[in-house]
């Protein structure tokens, strides 16, 4: 039984003011906040069990480490990996797609060679393409969305081409909560020899996620979405992309020896893990991941759903709204603008006198925006712990901006 | 006046037992505790006032906006820089070398281009350099340090030459403590046209840091041994190095705009700072900052070094006690191995029994290693906490090992 009120009171902020208002949290989508399990973990592990993990011999070392590599564990566990061998820590989705760039595919891709993107990805999983495209020729090509938002899977099988290498890919739309059908596209990559990298920040936050049910080659997620701390994540490797790649940064605990003429690296995962890691903030993010596993990804998407259906029937209320994203089964984000009238910054600011938090701007995803003619959307985006109160403090703040602006 | 007793008070972790005895911690040079003012901020980031920041507009997102960019004032204050804008916030030392390494002397290096380097460097100074070695064929040139562990800064200079693009030196060797004259260096350099990285892990925990009067071009800090959280750092960078650099790590806050056929990239500092960062370990590293400045870097630099000659000199009355390093003006950083006897583990071992935490291996130092002619030492590196009754409790603890194994 899924009791948010119950659940809500795990998260202490929840209970602070913002404005003289409640505070109603709906910029989940940019970064979620954290149960009380979880701060206690980051207050332990520095209170009581700090040390610097690995090769060191002491107690609190030995004890750092154990806690620190048995989220390895978990983070395999929650996505559903055979080996937590696969499992390499990384300071969030936006390091773990970089490692992927800078490891797989820029050793690897030739000029001429093409990367296909959806237009909804984030600059994330944009960015580092963008780069080996301006620094050694790789071919972008694009897929677009239709007129709700959706993806057909079939459009991204069909971009396929010879020169094709990398299909990297949102699971879950920041923007338009779209949820693609990745499986699907990785079968038919695999078929191909196409590696698949899902960006996963925000689908692994609403809904259950299987590695190998998907078929992908690497999954990305980011700590800080996921209720867990700021700087802490993972991205999971099939086994095999692993061998094909080199090692990212260069440091502490990614070698096996170092000498003035030459270098052998550690094994994978620890071959991408350079330096003193985020200790901590992992630890947190293990404990996080423990909390959404223990309410269970189904029951939080079942919430999140019937959360999202009463937003959307409220929404449609609204003639003056524009919902951004109308795709089937879509998670509980809403893009939206205010016909005619405000720049989505000053909806914002007038939600947040009533303290409705929501994000305005480009969220991150330029082409997206293009894509749907508007320079910015306002996005009010629900977690595990919002109520139906919560959607009609938010429809409450919007009728004032709409008479506000009108 | 610096009352060791009442700073001890500060650091929660300091009264915990280990093995049924007070903790001695001699840890440092791996990663120093935690003050409890840095525990409370990373509490209160998490229980009262997180959001992402930047690009937000409500009123959570602009008050962590504000606390973590606060932070860039406060490293640059620290380390003496004229302009908050020449410090780019890292997940660590290991990041920010590695963002010099690929963002500025990747594109710029040409095969047979030299990089200078001590046999000192810590692995995270070595391997990124290693990585241009084996990817582009520039050449490391080694700089050897005496029988003492001093390293004459000319040497270095001799080493100049018309292919030299990079210095890239510690300013405090974390293994013997040698404490590098790198000003002279810096001066030289720069006359030369040569840049200068200095890997500051160590010599920023433990004295008062310029970087305009050392004249580098880079100085990399890492902040869980600055009594910081776990995954947090910095890097300042000169301007005009600056300006010479493209991105590394692609993703959100780093770009001004993106579609699908270009990018454009931000300004820096921003420009070197890809996705949602390490929030709340920030603003955790900027209490930690001002905890040690409120102290004073002079005052906890003469501290140590009056527990560094007791140590010095009660460790001079164990004949069977070799001590690596024994330059003037050395940190509080002693390395050893015990004659004939043990391997370092099994030293390392015993001192644990006694509560007393060391570490014990190659520290992250393998071409010293091999200079020095041996495979591990143990290591008992001081902080500003430590006192001269620990340094009798390390000294019983090595005592029994030596009785044990004699």
């Amino acid at each position: 039984m899924y009791d948010v009120s119950e659940i809500r009171r795990d998260f202490p902020i929840l209970s602070r003011e913002v404005n003289g208002k409640p505070l109603v949290y709906l910029d989940n989508g940019a970064s979620a906040q954290k149960p009380q399990v979880v701060i206690d973990a980051v207050t332990r592990g520095y209170a009581e069990e700090y040390a610097n993990v690995h090769r060191g011999l002491h107690f609190l070392s030995n004890l750092a480490t154990e806690k620190y590599e048995a989220v390895r564990g978990t983070v395999a566990r929650f996505l559903g990996a055979r080996d937590e061998e696969e499992v390499v820590f990384t300071s969030g989705t936006t390091e773990g797609i970089n490692l992927v760039a800078y490891s797989w595919a820029m050793p690897r891709l030739e000029p001429g060679d093409e990367i296909i993107l959806s237009v909804m990805e984030h600059h994330a999983n944009v960015v580092p393409w963008h780069f080996l495209r301006e620094r050694q020729g790789v071919v972008i090509k694009w897929v677009d969305v239709d007129a709700t938002g959706a993806l057909d899977p079939q459009q991204v099988i069909d971009a396929i081409g010879p020169k094709t290498k990398l299909i990297a890919i949102t699971h879950l739309s920041n923007v338009l909560g779209t949820v693609v059908d990745v499986k699907t596209i990785c079968a038919a990559a695999r078929q191909r020899g196409v590696a698949v990298l899902i960006d996963g920040s925000q689908s692994a936050v609403h809904m259950p996620v299987n590695v190998e049910e998907i078929g992908c080659d690497f999954y990305a997620i980011t700590g800080h979405k996921l209720y867990g701390p700021s700087g802490s994540g993972a991205i999971w490797i099939r086994k095999e992309r692993m061998d094909e790649m080199r090692p990212f940064m260069g440091g502490g605990d990614m070698i096996r020896e170092v000498h003035k003429d030459s270098v052998t690296y550690a094994d994978p995962p620890m071959k991408f893990e350079a330096g003193t890691p985020g200790i901590v903030q992992q630890i947190g993010l293990g404990v996080a991941l423990d909390y959404l596993m223990d309410l269970g990804m189904e029951n939080i998407a079942a919430h999140e759903a019937s959360v999202a259906a009463y937003a959307k029937a409220r929404m449609e209320g609204l003639n003056w709204l524009q919902v951004q994203g109308h795709a089937p089964g879509k998670a509980a984000i809403f893009s939206f603008t205010l016909e005619g009238a405000a720049h989505a910054h000053d909806i914002s600011t007038i939600l947040d006198k009533k303290g409705v938090a929501v994000r305005a701007g480009h969220h991150c995803a330029g082409p997206l925006m293009d894509h749907l003619g508007v320079s910015a959307t306002c996005r009010a985006s629900f977690g595990l712990y919002n109520t139906e109160q919560e959607v009609d403090a938010l429809i409450d703040a919007l009728e004032l901006a709409h008479e506000l602006f009108a």
